[in-house]
């Protein structure tokens, strides 16, 4: 039996993503956002409430870097979506980690978090709702070495991405494998 | 140490989305995809290849459910990948699944996905290198009974969505919670 649960902004899984920015005195920021995902081939999308300092920043530079909360970064993660850059300053400091200056963006890059997205900006459009929609390309990506493999691929047992659940508010952690995709449903063909 | 990967569509986690559309003549379709997320509040964001059955569907029709890959449903959701409704008229059958109508738009709801969104599209945009994008209202959500609470809310002990992983093409279980949204940052204000 199917209930109606009305319109809500439902997805499984949300993303955790740390978009990290400079402002125009060089002062690194982060704010942690759910609604994005992949636009097109290397392309995400973000959708981000005008007001944040981090969309005033991406206005500024067209750049920015996104990084995805882990089972190890949980805290930290939470904490850059409770307090706000415009009254913290030092938020990334305060929350005990550290920055490195992009090589391909004018952007962060947060150095504890495992692997980021370096962007750049193709379009940032602010509607009269107080919402900006960002479309930018993934210029790069940078991983720790510590979660590649011997191949310097990402290995899954060394990485722990979390996912945002809409409907009860908690992180719950990317689990265990439960298939391969382009292969399972052959059997069924 | 941090390693260059290069640019490549990597996001973690990417959700394992199937897009269920009617024909002109009423057949049922379902897509597996990837690329898309949350547009705004109570909105979606799709990117498909505009050479699909399921974008000349939605083009036509201009509403389509989407439901969420889970555990459960691994080999049926792979399958609705790797068969084109172009060459299957019939895959949601041959996978052993079946369609009702939804109530409000004009497109099947795949009855064996516990969670449903139906969706009304608010623009349709199919650029000239083959790509189609779409942004569309949730105008309602339907949920199986079997994965609610008593309280009518989604108990994830009996939800059990999977996500896409993009590095190694497998997907992975939600799997347990570790952290609470908007309060285990709490601790490091």
């Amino acid at each position: 039996m199917k209930k109606s649960l009305g319109p809500k902004t439902y997805f499984f899984p949300l993303p955790v993503l740390l978009i990290a920015t400079y402002d125009s005195q060089g002062h690194a920021n982060v704010m942690n956002a759910a609604w994005g995902g992949i636009h097109d081939t290397n392309q995400v999308a973000l959708c981000l409430s005008t007001d944040h300092k981090t969309t005033a920043n991406i206005i500024l530079k067209n750049e920015f870097t996104i990084s995805f909360a882990t089972s190890e970064t949980v805290k930290e993660s939470d904490y850059f979506g409770l307090v706000s850059g415009n009254s913290c300053a030092d938020k990334i400091a305060k929350a005990g980690m550290h920055t490195i200056k992009s090589e391909n963006v004018d952007a962060p890059v947060i150095d504890e978090y495992p692997l980021s997205l370096e962007c750049r900006c193709v379009s940032v459009n602010s509607d009269d709702q107080g919402t900006t929609f960002v479309i930018a390309d993934i210029v790069n990506i940078l991983a720790d070495e510590a979660i590649l493999d011997e191949k310097g691929k990402i290995d899954m047992n060394k990485y722990h991405p979390i996912a945002y659940n809409p409907s009860n508010h908690t992180y719950q952690e990317m689990g265990k494998k439960v298939g391969n995709a382009f292969k399972d449903g052959l059997e069924l063909k």
